[in-house]
């Protein structure tokens, strides 16, 4: 892995959230973005070479809405980056991680990307994404 | 705020953490430090710029003891490097975000730190620090 591409967090609102992360980030929202898929609304923040994503539930059976049910807001995954998924995909296998999809998904900020099970992550939620070139 | 310095991850056990995320990661940990006036062991991974450090509690009084207690085993804070760490504190507390220490404390990998209250921050626990000179 490469390094952290960006850490997602679950908010309630995006429009409560980004300007309370641009004052606490000191760095404006730089892009917002849909991803239908994942039924989630985006909004990005750099800091340095790694980002953070608010992530806002579009539906009630978004993945999201679930964490925000459960959970609260808060942490929701860490993203690294690779430089082939399906090779590191095939890799995290035979060591034995679960990987939440059989092939790569299409997320936000182009990138193809694929989750592991929390249960043999100590609990986090991990993210491994390639941009798509 | 520069670039995501760390991501904290509480765990029970460095024992069986270390080498389940040198698996992950693919790559060794490469320092462990105790921070005594924390209560914590630590053991840190390189990925590109940020670290991941994980948290192990050495007392049943240790933040992280009580955070596995309430939470379990996950994600417990990210951690953001400035340049200066008490003009930083006094940005953040003048844009009403609640500082966890007046003054800044010492950490692990030789940084001096300050939390921020969660209840401001969207239920994330964030840290910023600054390298000791």
């Amino acid at each position: 892995m490469l390094n952290v591409e960006h850490i997602g967090i679950a908010v309630n609102s995006l429009e409560i959230s980004v300007p309370l992360f641009e004052k606490l980030l000191h760095t404006p929202c730089y892009k917002r973005e849909e991803v239908t898929g994942e039924a989630v609304q985006t909004a990005f923040f750099q800091q340095g070479s790694t980002k953070i994503e608010l992530l806002e539930a579009t539906r009630p059976e978004s993945p999201i809405a679930r964490f925000l049910d459960k959970k609260g807001e808060g942490i929701h995954h860490i993203a690294f980056e690779v430089a082939d998924i399906e090779a590191e995909m095939k890799r995290l296998q035979e060591e034995g991680f679960v990987l939440l999809s059989e092939t790569p998904k299409r997320g936000a900020d182009n990138k193809l990307i694929c989750f592991l099970h929390p249960k043999n992550t100590n609990g986090v939620l991990i993210e491994i994404c390639q941009e798509i070139r």
